[in-house]
């Protein structure tokens, strides 16, 4: 998908090459989209090639990431950076080293509703921020076994939150309490996981942030934030599949919600990758830079010490 | 309900006595209330009171209007004044001689939905109206009979919304063409009437204003006014009975619209007591003048022979 | 209020009479309503008087419950019934000896949007209960002074919000934790009270109840309930002034949220009432026990220990 | 537009060959989608190409069907096929005696809200349709020059609207009035058209449709349909841009409409083509057979006609 968009709907940007671990998958895309496939190597030794983008399994993260940085390629990476901060820190330490652009990708930042909460933050409309609200409910189960290698619900999932609470709030996190149930699957359960969670956030600024998650809401990708301040509440509401409505002697009907994070988050991407593009062809600050991909990973690691400890962790760098 | 809402809600009126042609029925409010029952005669010699406020059947609305000028009272009337021209122009006459306070009861122009629309058309927020539409449907047939005597859909149902079309396009009707069917109920149509109807009015300031009406939507109380101009639109639209959403798998679904014109129009009932009071008390120009009350007369009997005659028709005064 | 209403729409009601501590107060009410003002000693005496409605300060409930339930009168009384555990056990024992019929004031429990969400989940519409959320945020800050014989935000204002949360979850509360700041009024934490509050509410089935209260929203009356399970979800949602709404090319306009809790919550008195009214002619169980008063006040004492100590306070029968 | 949906969203097409009138676009295409740009000629011989779309403007529609159909190439021609409907006779009569595929591009019935009213019809949710609303607006007036070509408002714009209603009514139409005005752009008057329309449609079941039509909403692209019947309502609403909202003292504020046909009308171009493909790969009837591109066009004109006889015009086969 990332390919597809990048060379069918980001005019400035011209993919040259693709690569995959699976040889085969690097074909069939490399073919669609009538550019090469490569190895990594191959990659990073291209001197027609100016950026990456890192869209591979969160363990490889950190290596390709250091690898780019010490050619000069320009990067994205996917979130999380790593579930390790020590891991985490090592890449940003090759980024800074080399001074190439980096920007991590938290796509949700794009997302046109959400964006429009984080502009009325940063635009004084919403005044002193005093309470935020973050709802995040993946429409259904992940595939057997994923749960696993994940690093749990709060590094894995409610991460985006973790940096919505930070983009909208417009301030760090100081101090995290979490809890949370295995309510859904007890297969999650078994994997030391948990499936329903609450986290409470507070930030520097004052402001308290509430997130809750669940891992299958049946009733659609529920996908909702919310910021009330000393002057008004800006809100990014659930998007329906269509307009349609049924009146009848029984009420009124509507459709679903969107159920797929492509078809919720199409935008966001679109716009993510305009925004790298723009940001590696331009200049100027990182849209997504590496501090803001390593907060969340620190605030994740806070918000599992409070389960196990049924207390507000304090933290720093959040 | 008037007297009540006059009695309890009106902080500047005071209920001095109830007339009702049953007397059962006027004893019994007047007992409820704690104030006199009257005949007609005694309600119009009694030099407490400064104010009539007729709420009766349509045909005797013009004599009591004229018998309630002679005498000076201030007087407030339901709509229709009268199905006749010649009847209402009597009444008016009988209005202007006396020089009395006079009101017509369009109380849709006090809904709060409704009056925003007027409010962002009169302010200039909607520009030169264009287009303007009004959907007002009853949630249930009228009772056996009543239709009879109710001079056809457009004096007695569409009246209001040529109130309304007049109100918040803020000009005249210079054409009128209208049609309809017997879809619902085959004793309206034996009763010469229609149950659905459509009439589309020109405005002397060229605006053109749709209207669509039906003798029940089994849905509830459909009632949405619209107006569209060189600047904007604005719009009133439905009140669900509460805000109750219930979202599975199958979509969402909400609450019914409020079904009863008590519910849905509760507040514009107090708004136009309390602009009648006001207006009785500390005069100014009537909230809504006799004027008023001829047009959509005029305006009403010019759709009943557009229907006939598959036309558009010219008024004047419309 | 509750006098008038009970008065006017309650049909099978009939006010006898009232007291209040300021004699011109009750006078003045009597004379309005056409009933005595009597005593509290003449109240609890009046062979004519069945039940009696306890709408006082806080601080008076106790007794007041105590001395009527002693002479055989039903009672209604205001939430919360104390702020300290020991006397609310006084008072419900007393009703318990007198085995009079006994109903608290939690009003919020009958506004038809709150009451579609808990009967969506006793339907079995939403599930298996595994998060629900509940807003609750005033318009504007109490009185000066208000807070220092309030009891703190916990007893006076999420009181309402922890007996929603067993409401409409359907299950005792085994668990709290609390946060909070003073980001409004300084005045608020002068008096050691909070005026912007999260809880977080662990159910005897598993469920997670997350509430967020403000003192002051200037864009409203914000009272939102939902409840998310293993079928759906239900919510109920903020009430607008009126369904007016303007479109320009800056995007769409429309009325504030109502904002006050006496037109938000209307509807909710009336059908409080009413329940009153059949539960003391006809019998069967109190639409509001006093376990019902009691258990919110459990779950305020574990809040502010919880926002003292910063951890998870367990509750019994809370 | 049409050729990279082909292209590259719809799994069964694959698109061989692009033509234009102009080389220099047809080329530039070919070379974007990496596919042949040829000459009408080549295209209607090419052994290779089975089903030919053509989206040029509307007075080549009727060589290029007979053309495409003679050779037995199936075809997809955009509306509206002719303004005259003796060549529309001549297009459909070709079409007929090869037997070839054909479908109409009314791309309109293809959107999922609008969808889902026909759906909500069909399926008697509706019940018997007594009334249909539809309110087709654009963002903003086409560039100058361009009303002269178009046949006018009724034919170029409302088109679309008249197979809208015969679509989700379910039922032809028997009888036009039109009216409109000139309120936005004298330019358009100069050239003979009016630019501001409202049309009343019966149809033969009975139903009522009435048609607004503005060539410049402001506020963005308002595209809304309704159908009212004897068990209900359904209603496809118009769609903002995102769901962010600010609720201040002020107010509620929410996002534009969506502006642009592109960008509303996305997803129905999708579904419109994979229909196409479907049907030409597995038979069966046509989505949008020839009649339905006919019977808008008859309607058309009796429109023309009204507005200018100021009275209803029967017709056949509309």
């Amino acid at each position: 998908m990332h390919a597809s968009i990048l060379a069918r709907q980001i005019p400035r940007a011209s993919v040259v090459a693709v690569a995959d671990a699976f040889e085969d998958t690097a074909a069939s895309v490399a073919a669609e989209l009538q550019v090469a496939a490569m190895s990594v190597d191959e990659l990073l030794a291209s001197p027609q090639i100016d950026a990456i983008a890192i869209c591979t399994p969160s363990p490889t993260h950190v290596e390709l990431i250091i690898r780019a940085a010490e050619v000069g390629k320009a990067v994205f990476c996917e979130k999380p950076l790593s579930t390790d901060i020590g891991e985490v820190d090592r890449a940003l330490a090759a980024v800074e080293r080399s001074g190439t652009p980096f920007m991590v990708g938290f796509n949700r930042r794009f997302d046109p509703g959400h964006r429009s909460v984080q502009r009325a933050v940063q635009s004084g409309a919403v005044g002193d921020v005093q309470l935020a609200r973050i709802t995040s409910r993946d429409p259904a189960l992940p595939p057997p076994g994923y749960v696993e290698g994940s690093g749990g619900i709060f590094v894995d999932m409610t991460i985006h939150d973790f940096d919505m609470a930070r983009f909208v709030v417009g301030s760090p996190v100081v101090a995290v309490f979490a809890t949370g149930a295995v309510l859904i699957d007890p297969a999650i359960g078994a994997a030391g996981d948990i499936d329903t969670a609450v986290v409470v956030l507070t930030h520097a600024n004052g402001a308290i942030t509430t997130i809750d998650n669940s891992r299958q809401a049946v009733y659609g990708y529920d996908q909702r934030v919310e910021v009330m301040g000393s002057k008004g509440m800006a809100t990014s509401d659930n998007v329906a599949k269509d307009n349609g409505r049924l009146f009848t002697a029984d009420g009124a009907r509507g459709a679903n919600l969107q159920h797929f994070f492509l078809e919720r988050y199409r935008e966001s991407f679109v716009n993510e990758w305009e925004a790298f593009i723009d940001y590696v062809a331009d200049g100027g600050p990182s849209p997504v830079p590496g501090s803001a991909g390593r907060a969340p990973v620190v605030i994740g690691q806070a918000a599992w010490q409070s389960v196990r400890e049924g207390r507000t962790i304090t933290v720093e760098q959040g």
